[in-house]
């Protein structure tokens, strides 16, 4: 298998595009065609079969507009196996439909059980059970918890992005503690970007790349500036606050270097006051189509993704 | 539902030790009765039946003897949704069989998606989808990302373990960096405790507690003067390396405050040189019960637990 790297240059430049669309089904903000009789207190396999619906035709809509999707476990565990079922049908049909899939769990264990994470999650199609391109991890654990995700992605073609600055508000409570010099997320964008150099391929990015939020956008530049190998997946854009301007220093001037997630405000883009009077609830799919769009066209116009398409 | 400590404060009342006992079954080491024809390249149904079965088989030995058990999601989540179900089976099943559990998940995601995990993962029998007792959390996402999960464990008589100081070899890279006078896993550990004591039960001890490993003997002393209304949970017991003596700083003198984890030292003790002679495989039942004893009677020889008995 081809380094994911160079897989994820690969399809941001046939989209022309780096955006990544998080799929983060939440039942109270599903379109109502969609939800139909599912409430709150239907059973598990209920909402699992509603989300899998959802999540199918928001893939039917951005496959041929964007370069990678994200689904967020924590929102199909919620529902127990019958939600874990339905991610599994999720990540195969997003790969059916040509879309690298980044699996966002931030997991991450001591050793011998880190090394269980990556074997089930980290390699896309039949070499892992799960079948993720790449999966986001937390670094609390130290280098020993991270390396089973590199080792595995190397020998898969995988991608691991480590946690370094998240977009919330209270994520500087540690991550801007100053350590020496520099605050804690320095440190661990240095340990990033030693892993990045490591194992990087032929376009020169890593196979482990870095989380980091474009609600900090002084921060996101710093980094880019100290971690030249390492990939961004950036969250924050849209719902969270951030604009296109604001992520524009997560990219190399070549365009490439950073892939920007958008997840409420494209797959809830019914609900946005915009799209909500335009197409109502029952068009909601022209809205996520017109909000991936959008996405597309802020991206291209302010940042220097603009050179990809 | 009653106070999460304060359960957990009865149950190890009632048995008169604070054993926790991890349920991380990995194939290659399952007994051969268990494995059968089992193998790495078996589907997944086939791996999560076995481990199903392994893991109730282990319940009905330890279930009289401990007060808890610590499900690894890892080594279930490795197997797909077939390895999801096996895990909703075994917590079920050791709530049958009156043990808490504290499912081991090290989950973490910002605000309203750390909702998700905790509305998933936190109150036993129907109050949540799988059931758990506690859930470990991981602290990099800083205080809004943890207090979803306190708000829904005081809800529902949960609790929550935050990691402060890990026991694996490499966990100091980023949890020993000196942030101004203290290193990190000591503003963790004040994090922690601000919360514990905010929560705290009748027993004196918060619905939030910490992950502090037995492999760090000076640190876990400094960490119990330091975190009086915060529960412990230690793990690096038995095959990582600490005995009973390490972790006699992790209890108040009254031999409450901490639960001391082992797992493979037990459920795979029949692999262990003065357990694999005298049942061997065939009878490994008889040896996770041997080993349960043997580290029941070296907690109450060697620390303050000694009086709960």
């Amino acid at each position: 298998m081809e380094h994911f790297a160079d897989r994820l240059v690969g399809a941001i430049r046939r989209r022309g595009n780096p955006v990544l669309v998080g799929l983060d089904p939440r039942l109270d903000s599903l379109p109502p065609s969609v939800r139909g009789e599912v409430e709150r207190e239907s059973d598990p396999d209920a909402v699992a079969a509603a989300y899998w619906a959802f999540c199918r035709e928001v893939i039917d809509v951005v496959a041929p507009l964007v370069p990678a999707v994200k689904p967020q476990m924590a929102f199909f565990e919620q529902w127990g196996p019958p939600g874990m079922q339905a991610l599994a049908q999720v990540i195969a049909y997003a790969h059916q439909h040509d879309l690298l899939v980044i699996v966002d769990g931030k997991r991450n264990d001591i050793g011998t059980t880190a090394a269980g994470y990556a074997s089930g999650y980290l390699g896309c199609g039949t070499s892992s059970v799960w079948g993720g391109d790449a999966l986001t991890v937390s670094p609390y654990l130290g280098a020993d918890s991270v390396e089973p995700f590199v080792a595995t992605a190397c020998e898969r073609g995988g991608g691991v992005f480590v946690l370094v600055k998240t977009s919330n508000p209270g994520g500087g409570l540690f991550q801007d503690l100053m350590c020496g010099a520099l605050p804690l997320y320095r440190h661990v964008a240095a340990f990033v970007e030693q892993l990045a150099e490591r194992t990087k391929g032929s376009a020169g990015y890593g196979a482990v790349g870095a989380v980091a939020g474009a609600t900090y956008p002084e921060q996101l530049a710093e980094l880019r500036q100290a971690m030249p190998h390492s990939w961004f997946l950036v969250p924050g854009f849209g719902t969270q606050g951030a604009a296109a301007r604001d992520v524009r220093s997560a990219f190399h001037d070549d365009g490439l270097g950073a892939i920007v997630n958008n997840s409420r405000g494209i797959i809830f883009a019914h609900a946005r006051p915009e799209y909500r009077d335009r197409f109502g609830a029952t068009q909601w799919q022209r809205a996520v189509e017109q909000a991936t769009v959008a996405m597309i066209d802020q991206l291209r116009a302010d940042t220097p993704a603009g050179q990809l398409g």
